[in-house]
């Protein structure tokens, strides 16, 4: 797929992650919660994934907790504190610009009678730690906000957010599916007390992800799947050892340099008139540009059939306007000639 | 692994599942949910996917909802169906020897004001049904009974609950993980509402599955993963196109035939001397064994060191008598010389 630049909705598999996935289909295929040998190997290998995954963000392998992908960890992380706090409910503090599970989970949460503060971002995407400041109330239990917005390519100033939360003494999550691997992280620098990631954005496997819970042990986390005490009781089901084992080789090889497909992007996008949203501090590798013009939005995508998105892959069905477009002020008109273009991740220095 | 004899607890994937899965990791990798045409591939595979697994059931594709598993799948059914009830709680049936993934739901919903009835099997294994008529209250929301006993190969009557759930009008679930290709099921014939089914168990990928619910989209679920709405709103995150490819590949090529192994069992096994737990309704493809004495356990694990189980994988780890066999009366000494042997699973033909 040569013309694909849609690696914010989804990334290839890199041969690596196949290669290491391979052994764990074919040769050894046991349940790793089996007390033989074969069971012990496989778990062994979820060990060393696990504590690959940890050592990126700064964790214990004990605080990483694999899920089905980052949809399912933001919806532990949130879910699982706020069952903590069902029979006296509690204030959560997240962004109007969030991933759509985000929203629908705290949709949920408000259903049973939690209340959810949902901040407006500035016209330029970014969420502001004063206004983070001025939500808190004494009954807020988590500030969730994300660290790189899916949209825009926003960063959001995650260690500011921590920091807040911690002098509060309010949990902190943030949903980096859009940054692991992609910026710089580190879970105790930046205070934070959880962190969803997912697979097939890092040339990983679709299907897992992982949510990082400090002192997952102690957290008191309410399990959003109960079951066979995988995952130190905080997520049952048989471990998919050949996906876990995919996500630690994503990791491992995750590239540092940039794609020729940016550099072609780059020359490419010059010929055109456009505005980029999203403010300054955004990754290199996603790019919404509302175009001047219908005119100009047929000329570029006859003469590049790119596969591309307006706005996300979740909302890519629907003819509205994104909710993170209208967030950030632009109207159905502009949001029609808006295009999200974004190229293959990789590791970005600075912030 | 030719001494693998815990297919119960795991298969291997097929070399049929693993070229289904392929393209959709090296070919094209779009989200499902994009709008563009890689998407759209992804979307149909899906669709054809639902499909074949919905036929096997006498299902529309529209009532199965794919899940990271079967304990994902548990937890929906039980978790979905009790959320729509959270203010009046309400009771739930259950047995005592269903997988873990539904006892600790059952334990988390019953902190939540829910009551749950946990019917005891007959020494032989089985629920009765009269048991189930027995429990039912005017405040009864779901019976929840599995199909095949993960440990013991029991067959439970589920057309019998079937039956007496829809003359009550209350919602009936199944957990078909060891039986779902095994067994026939229609889940029309049977009156079951929703039913739990797993990849692995079937020579499919780990970390798929998938809940059928009858009329899924007029249901009133309460989704477990909220999220951007995939699987009819009822289950969010980025489809995974190869493991819901590959789940329905191991449907397609699931084996009629009885395995060499299971041969070379039956000819091994007669040797020693051992009580088969479970009753007469047994698949042929799991056997619960209780040797006579600890000096015939050593007999056969020195002659055949088989990589088996003691009791079922979620339970491997620990030193204490599973509940199923705890269940069906054996102590913890008849406990010990208990051994589950687990073999290629087929297709069988009658119950």
């Amino acid at each position: 797929m040569t013309n694909y630049f849609d690696y914010a909705a989804s990334t290839p598999i890199s041969s690596f992650v196949l290669d290491a996935m391979k052994p764990w289909e074919v040769n050894n295929f046991a349940n790793a919660s089996a007390a033989h040998q074969a069971g012990r190997a496989c778990a062994q290998a979820i060990q060393n994934a696990r504590e690959c995954i940890a050592d990126k963000v700064g964790a214990l392998p004990s605080e990483i907790i694999f899920t089905s992908g980052a949809s399912e960890a933001n919806n532990l992380a949130l879910k699982g504190v706020a069952f903590k706090h069902l029979e006296k409910k509690g204030h959560i503090i997240t962004s109007s610009i969030e991933h759509k599970c985000i929203l629908n989970t705290c949709a949920f949460l408000e259903s049973l009678g939690f209340e959810v503060t949902y901040l407006s971002p500035s016209p330029s995407g970014q969420v502001e730690p004063a206004d983070v400041v001025a939500a808190l109330r004494c009954d807020t239990i988590l500030i969730s906000i994300h660290h790189v917005n899916n949209e825009l390519g926003t960063i959001q100033p995650i260690g500011e957010f921590g920091a807040i939360a911690f002098d509060n003494d309010v949990l902190f999550h943030t949903d980096a599916a859009q940054s692991f691997c992609k910026c710089d992280i580190d879970v105790d620098d930046m205070d934070i007390d959880m962190l969803s990631l997912s697979g097939h954005k890092i040339y990983g496997p679709k299907g897992i992800g992982a949510l990082y819970v400090r002192d997952a042990r102690d957290s008191g986390l309410v399990p959003l799947i109960h079951g066979g005490g995988q995952e130190g009781g905080l997520r049952g089901g048989t471990s998919p050892t050949p996906l876990m084992v995919g996500l630690a080789a994503a990791v491992q090889h995750y590239p540092t340099t940039v794609s020729e497909q940016e550099r072609h992007f780059l020359d490419v996008i010059e010929n055109y008139k456009w505005v980029r949203n999203g403010g300054a501090h955004v990754v290199s590798t996603t790019w919404s540009l509302t175009f001047e013009s219908d005119d100009e939005v047929k000329r570029f995508t006859q003469e590049h059939p790119w596969l591309i998105s307006q706005g996300s892959a979740c909302n890519a069905l629907s003819n509205v306007a994104s909710h993170v477009l209208t967030a950030i002020g632009l109207d159905e008109a502009l949001a029609r000639r808006t295009y999200r273009i974004s190229l293959p991740p990789h590791h970005i220095n600075g912030d």
